[in-house]
């Protein structure tokens, strides 16, 4: 059985934010069908149908009930309502959250599973799916390798995660990136007191994460903390005392870089 | 008079560390004359000026005092020890460091300034100097205009940069690459936990930075802390409890993400 053969019912899209936009995007231009894209809000619903040539809906009633995949990609506080709702036949149901258990599914469904892309996504801007981690975990084998078939279509980068490990690299991943991404705009909100522009950090954002990259973060800490130079880190508190909680995030994360390198060394 | 000659006799670097390898290295690829490399340790003071073809000197009273321009790369710390002591006959003398006041010099010196090069720095690693910021201040305007000179043979990217401003511009420096780099490192310590290897971050770090650099960032904040998920959240905390410092961070940053998004909406 040739691997379209397998989705040939077409694949259904629950959600039509951020995560929902690419990865449609991403299985049309594999190949597949999207036969519906679902969200409470109309426009959004319509929005992103038009991009992969898809039916839509804003009742969860008038869903098609005969796909072959059901995928929830809305946000978590969601997902269980969305599960405890909908309707189908005989479709394989998955979300992409990395926080939520698989068991969310267990009570009503046998075939479901779970489709993490590990990413940032943005509607605005382009991602390169073939290098995005897929995290992937089934309620059965043959699903599992289902789902596996499906997710090397759009990735080179396909994992096999269960749920406990999954909700750690998700957390893992709001430190390295919404956390990275907040110190980026404190890091902004400080400038605004000068004249000086964002534009003097991009060369310094770009080389501290390429270096992560090429080799291993941590081991090249820098900067007054990791050499304890009290007289650097007063004057930042100080300069800091109109900012509350960037002053506490700069002495909490100061203290935890000297005693994780202390650790290390 | 050509630029070469307003440097004939040569430039002393005064450190050996990451800011003074990579400075000598882009001085002397420049077409500058790199006169002595000093360091208290004499070896590195010697494996720093084979590179940049100087003599080395761990001694104080043995650097040469007729050269033109003294730049001193060392830690924060020791600024202010090498400024008592350095003897130079007409030399102009300046610092690269992000906190340190222009006025360190003002006792001693008439002609002195800070060359800031605001990228960090890692002795094995290339950094393309055209587009490192550096941040210029003088102790008057003929020597601003041979500094700037000076410093645009190294850099597409120069500004004139008072002292308060400089610190301010190291403070945002400090959070967008230091405790940037703590996020990547505490990522990698929550995955110690499971068999998953930091590679699976990495595309996220990437596509982090490069959406910051290509808008701004704050405005494209993502996760459960924007959205104040508290079941995420609180999951979240549970998961850090054994890491105490980590589970502070968590919760610090992630109040002060939903403070400055609802500030800006």
């Amino acid at each position: 059985m040739s691997f379209n053969n397998q989705f040939q019912n077409g694949i259904v899209i629950l959600g039509a934010g951020n995560v929902a936009t690419h990865l449609s995007i991403a299985l049309k231009n594999a190949g597949l069908e999207i036969k519906c894209v679902y969200s409470k809000t109309i426009e959004a619903a319509k929005k992103l149908a038009l991009k992969v040539d898809s039916h839509y809906a804003n009742d969860i009633e008038h869903i098609p009930v005969e796909a072959d995949l059901y995928i929830i990609a809305v946000k978590d506080e969601i997902i269980e309502e969305i599960v405890k709702h909908i309707k189908l036949k005989y479709g394989i149901i998955i979300h992409t959250a990395g926080s939520i258990s698989i068991d969310v599914f267990k009570e009503r469904f046998e075939n479901y599973g779970v489709f993490y892309p590990l990413q940032t996504f943005s509607k605005n801007r382009e991602i390169d799916f073939s290098v995005v981690p897929i995290c992937l975990e089934a309620s059965n084998k043959i699903l599992e390798n289902k789902l596996f078939d499906l997710a090397k279509r759009l990735s080179r980068n396909v994992s096999i995660v269960d749920s406990d490990k999954r909700k750690k690299l998700h957390l893992a991943a709001v430190f390295a990136c919404n956390f990275t991404n907040h110190m980026y705009s404190v890091a902004t909100e400080i400038l605004k007191d000068t004249d000086l522009s964002f534009e003097f950090l991009k060369p310094l954002i770009d080389e501290t994460a390429q270096k992560a990259i090429d080799s291993d973060p941590g081991l090249a800490q820098t900067g007054p903390a990791v050499r304890n130079d009290q007289n650097v880190i007063q004057e930042h508190l100080e300069m800091l005392k109109d900012y509350p909680e960037f002053e506490k995030i700069y002495k909490f994360v100061s203290e935890s870089i000297y005693k994780l390198n202390k650790k290390k060394n």
